[in-house]
């Protein structure tokens, strides 16, 4: 998809207030020539296992680990579960124990709050450079395990007087690849000036959708923490740049069809939605109760059918993500140079919400998924999240809900677009995003782990922790509400 | 304590109408005699560890299991963490990793919601009989590892189509003695005829919260699901019987100040407490960040400190607990023999909340607790809990608050009683229980870990699982509402 930019709007001769202008807020249409010289030359490639710096294979073990014991290792995991088709495998996963910090810091001008981005590269993207939160940063990174400085503007996450907390909790990571991985996704107001650096920019929630619509634009750490930003809470305060009254937003977008039912799904009283709140909290209890899932650790060199080359660590049935380890020579303001192992994936992954009204109100299709890493048995995730779902739709086994969601008319489409998972530890893997509108009268049959809910449901479980998945958020981040 | 029983009320008036009486609804008066008629001769006796029927220690670990494999065992457990004042430990741990369930089925009669109860005997309790929940089962109960008939009710649990569901969550037992173990609190109503055992009995929240006043007459599981009734949610329906309308319950009984001020506490607006619901989630967020907790597993045999005799695992200091077991002839319907091991603290623990208003509204000082056996590193808890407090007072290691709690006139005590652990875990463990208000301008400094909430807010928590810990849910579920 193109990006779309209509400058001509309230919102955008907004921009050009004093109060902005002081501030380094820029108009939304020079985005693209900003993204373009920021960005400096990078470098990435591939390299045998021998070449890693810092990081070896623990000779008993075989896990992958870096020398200060910091960052993350690579181990294997063995898993035994009754959710799914498959009882029983063995696998690499990421353990990475340290709560890091995604946070974006968020500022009113003109009383329409401003989200502060920054250009990050990241090895493992297919365009390096994508867009980042304010401060992105494991422990590893402000414990000052680098040996480089502090992340900027991290002072404002650890010193919590300096700004109004409108979000703070821990999200998991995939828990098909970490390891019971959380960072802290927090989004803080701040009522006062900031120096801006060149590679950070401030933009609207509404600027932030448009570019959601693009393909590998806004990275994983920054759908995140978009999707848990309070809609409603607080007054609408973050809502004022998105929000419609009577059809148009405050700044005087037309509101699309789909942009009025999402409002109306956020909004809905438990007595439209197909389940009250207590009896989706029962029906995943009840899941919980019901599925067994069993972990065990067991040294990366003895998994069963994977096997380790010079430069990859690959299952024998050539499924699957793959270890590898790569040369980085990167940097924004400084180039740096580094090595580091990354997992590999170059098929496409399909996460997708099927979505139809009942009650007239838009529900969404949850699905709850049984993963190894997950800090709790189970998290509810969109209808559909597999790997290489090409390969599966091939071979006739794709989940459940694909079929119907690969197949479906565009009149149906209401969103489409390819994005990242994190370029820090997962090179090339990208996975197609897709929300799909079935009639009000198609009433697919659920297996018990499916469940309708209403946005405005999903949002009330998203203020807890381990609820909604990374492939839920990071999709839901994408919904645009104009 | 002396049970007060005021049977002159609307209340005990509406017990008599004519579907009550179908349903076997009897007057709480009568409720003594029937608790002793239906209390059978049992026996409880320590045995040498070799007496122990299919309870067997590992030859290689030491660790205490049962030879099904079910049940729970008992196993070491090594402990770091930065929490607390002792930074390293290790202590034998119940491991038991099947999700229980603890049930109790509602029904209205004449409008006022009943709550079937049962007498259960239990090994550990010192008056062996309490009262539990409807349903107080393990998964090797209701899996028939006792090749014994099935729990009475249980089916009300199992098959959720049988009623609605009130409140169904996962919540922890003492992170301080189990590994991990979570139960399913479940409050199920249904509109149905049931057949009465004779050792089961419906009582009213207000009879419930009386009992609860009593020393050690309404069992541990009973206590952390009356906790989460839900006393707003659901148009009010369980508080019928106990909510004031206009200084009143609208069964007729008068508030005192103390029930006026907890009601307020419930539905207080975000803008009366002292901290908001984001604030709060942010605070615990934080806490879940900064603090360190390591656990390995270590056999029981080799736990540094602690040493096996033949009828005793206890520490060298003659602190802590102790692992014993015991040998139980009882039974309500027909006597059953067995035995089992236990935990055993004959000293009594002080659990107690502090109080105050804040804006003119009741909050209670709500204390983060890291404990090795915790699901999620911490849970809330109250002001106070610890084990041993008389030793603890005169060694001068009271915990922060303890003391003012302990040192309270009685015009100050809002709650006094004594309850048991889980008798069918614990030995003797009994804990003060305490509630203590103190005056709106007393403002003792705060540790990092300790924050003031109102009623509504815990009970706003307390939807989802692993805020609230255990010693906090029983002390809550205390509170008399009128």
């Amino acid at each position: 998809m193109k990006l779309s930019l209509d400058a001509n709007t309230k919102e955008s001769n907004f921009l050009r207030s004093a109060l902005a202008e002081e501030n380094g807020v820029q108009p939304f249409a020079g985005f693209r020539s900003w993204l373009e010289a920021v960005r400096t030359p990078a470098k990435v490639g591939q390299i045998p296992f021998a070449k890693l710096e810092k990081w070896r294979f623990d000779k008993k073990s075989g896990d992958l680990a870096h020398d200060s014991g910091k960052f993350f290792r690579i181990e294997g995991l063995g898993v035994e579960t009754s959710f799914g088709p498959v009882p029983a495998w063995e696998q690499p996963i990421i353990n990475q124990p340290e709560i890091g910090i995604l946070g974006i810091i968020t500022r009113r001008f003109g009383g329409v709050p401003h989200f502060l981005m920054q250009v990050k590269v990241e090895p493992g993207n297919v365009n390096l450079f994508q867009l980042s939160p304010t401060v992105q940063a494991t422990k590893s990174n402000y414990t000052q395990v680098h040996a480089g400085s502090l992340p900027p503007y991290l002072e404002y996450f650890l010193d919590r007087s300096k700004g109004e907390v409108l979000y703070d909790q821990l999200q998991s990571e995939q828990g098909g690849r970490f390891l019971k991985k959380r960072n802290r996704n927090i989004l803080i107001e701040v009522n006062e000036d900031l120096p801006l650096r060149s590679e950070f920019r401030w933009f609207t929630l509404r600027e932030l959708k448009t570019l959601l619509q693009e393909d590998n634009l806004v990275n994983m750490d920054s759908r995140t923490v978009i999707s848990c930003i309070p809609l409603i809470d607080g007054g609408m305060k973050t809502l004022a740049s998105s929000l419609p009254a009577g059809g148009v937003t405050p700044a005087g977008h037309a509101l699309t069809a789909f942009g009025e039912d999402l409002f109306a799904s956020m909004i809905a009283d438990e007595k439209r939605c197909a389940h009250k709140g207590d009896a989706l909290i029962s029906w995943i209890t009840a899941l919980k109760s019901s599925y067994e899932l069993k972990t065990r650790y067991i040294p990366l060199k003895k998994l069963a059918g994977w096997e380790r080359t010079e430069s990859e660590i690959r299952h024998e049935s050539g499924k699957h993500f793959s270890v590898i380890a790569v040369e980085v020579e990167a940097g924004i303001r400084e180039v740096a140079r580094w090595t580091q192992p990354l997992l590999k994936d170059a098929e496409h992954g399909l996460i997708g919400f099927l979505c139809k009204k009942i009650n007239g109100v838009l529900h969404f299709l949850v699905g709850a998924k049984v993963e190894p890493g997950n800090f709790d048995m189970l998290e509810l995730g969109p209808t559909v999240s597999c790997a290489q779902y090409e390969r599966r739709k091939n071979a006739g086994a794709l989940p459940p809900f694909a079929e119907m969601m690969l197949s479906a008319g565009p009149d149906r489409i209401r969103h489409s677009s390819l994005q990242s998972d994190e370029g820090g530890r997962f090179y090339h893997f990208q996975n197609r995003y897709l929300v799909v509108e079935i009639g009000e009268n198609e009433n697919p049959e659920l297996p018990q782990n499916f469940s309708w809910m209403t946005l405005g449901q999903i949002m009330g479980f998203m203020r807890y922790n381990n609820y909604f998945n990374i492939e839920a958020r990071g999709l839901l981040a994408c919904l645009k509400l104009d």
